[in-house]
């Protein structure tokens, strides 16, 4: 539809039920188009261009900040079902019949709800460092990322350091070259959240995250093609979770990337483009 | 360096360590080969052709029989540890000095034992439906694996489509997809193996299996970039010995397919030649 990238993709606004969300869409237009959310405290400014611009050269991106996120409208919700709710108006705002979903962390369980809402909406769902409902030390922050997010950094992009790579030579390397990839983005960035975003966000985590009885039944009525994709060593969603996913889905792939923390699609961006694109234009297992 | 194929290569003879192995070599000449090691009671032509030939599209594949299977001579030994001696000896014989090594369900422990015996040998390993030593469900044949093997099958064949397939219509349509292939080598099969060649492989898997103190730390020395494949449903090694696996190896990644048991590779062939020949030609996470 347009030759923008991600550093060039105008921020749009649309109008839905009742929020104004900032968007942005660039890509090859005509197939079926894939929407992204974001992580914790994350705006459309913290993905990685080599992952956006990479799918983009075969379909359509759209990035967007769900409510109360950034220079979207709107308060936070405190439940991932209304963020899930969201996405869906503001998916259906746009006058899409069927998207492909990806969700990275929290936007990973705002993914499988938007698929559990509107099952119609989805042909296909990835899943990157994420989990179920009441997955392994998802009840609270796990111990790790206490600390992670406790502490104070010189330059605050370092926490992006210890939060997406592992403590490593070669991944905290990778890690300093995805800080520089994300801010290549010059002009027209998204304001940082404001102070409400990281408390309504936590709560909702830890309702999600909470145990329960059965807690992974309701993945059976996911029928969608799912790729999960995650770090072998994620010490803020542990990845034991993206297993018990890929047990409990009925047509889900896994991949797991050797000495890779939460954001291991940052660490090894080129291959999980590669990943993700066989798995959309149907190299898959379906 | 031939325009062999997997039906077409011609069985040929080497003698190593006092053993006359039997194997093919076909594809791609010129890179580093790729040395199959086969599963529970198979020879040579229960490789799926699909895999064989679409992995020698892009690299020499070597196929064998090891010690006292089919055409080769010697005895079965009773240990892994042996079986991966054997091994070795044979790929010297060839005169090679680096290959890649992918092996099957006790294949992949005698891939595994290649690389602890010989790191120097190994440039990169595929562990394909298999587990570590000491792994979950492996002191002995699980439950499952004792039931599919001791049934007796009208059409012999049809035991490898409750080895390597679910139950369900989509899996069980491709085991029969994949009978047919492996059938399709009309002239100079393999010999099926003889009645001692079952007893001491159960022998040496049962060594292999059992529990032990700290039972993954020799995983630690195997620095070799890996792939581990698996169908999320093995009842014969179970799936989470391949989560083992990639927690516990310093370099590997892991993929599961769903809706597959222990032969996922024949269900999902032209998807696994792919994952695999991205891995061998570098796009891995290394």
């Amino acid at each position: 539809m347009t030759q923008y990238t991600h550093q060039t993709a105008p921020t749009r606004l649309l109008e839905a039920a009742g929020i104004r969300f900032a968007y942005r869409r660039f890509g090859k237009a005509g197939g079926v188009p894939l929407v992204f959310n974001q992580h914790f405290t994350g705006t459309m400014d913290h993905w990685d261009p080599l992952v956006t611009d990479g799918l983009a050269a075969t379909r359509e991106v759209i990035l967007f900040n769900n409510a109360g996120i950034s220079n979207s409208s709107g308060e936070v919700p405190t439940t991932i079902e209304e963020m899930g709710a969201h996405a869906i108006a503001f998916i259906k705002a746009l006058g899409l019949k069927e998207v492909d979903v990806l969700g990275f962390s929290i936007g990973g369980f705002v993914a499988q709800e938007i698929t559990l809402q509107s099952p119609e909406l989805v042909r296909r769902l990835v899943l990157v460092g994420t989990g179920p409902r009441g997955g392994e030390g998802m009840a609270t922050l796990t111990p790790e990322a206490q600390e992670i997010f406790g502490t104070m950094y010189d330059e605050p992009d370092h926490l992006w350091l210890r939060v997406h790579f592992t403590r490593s030579e070669n991944s905290q390397a990778a890690g300093r070259k995805f800080l520089k990839r994300f801010r290549r983005r010059g002009e027209n960035r998204d304001p940082e959240v404001n102070e409400k975003v990281a408390p309504a966000q936590i709560e909702a985590i830890g309702k999600w995250g909470a145990p329960r009885e059965r807690p992974f039944e309701y993945l059976k009525s996911i029928r969608q093609p799912t790729l999960i994709v995650n770090g072998g060593n994620d010490v803020i969603i542990y990845s034991v979770n993206s297993f018990i996913l890929q047990q409990h889905l009925p047509n889900a792939q896994l991949i797991l990337y050797p000495d890779a923390n939460h954001g291991s699609q940052y660490q090894y961006p080129e291959l999980f483009v590669r990943h993700v694109a066989m798995f959309l234009s149907g190299h898959d297992p379906a």
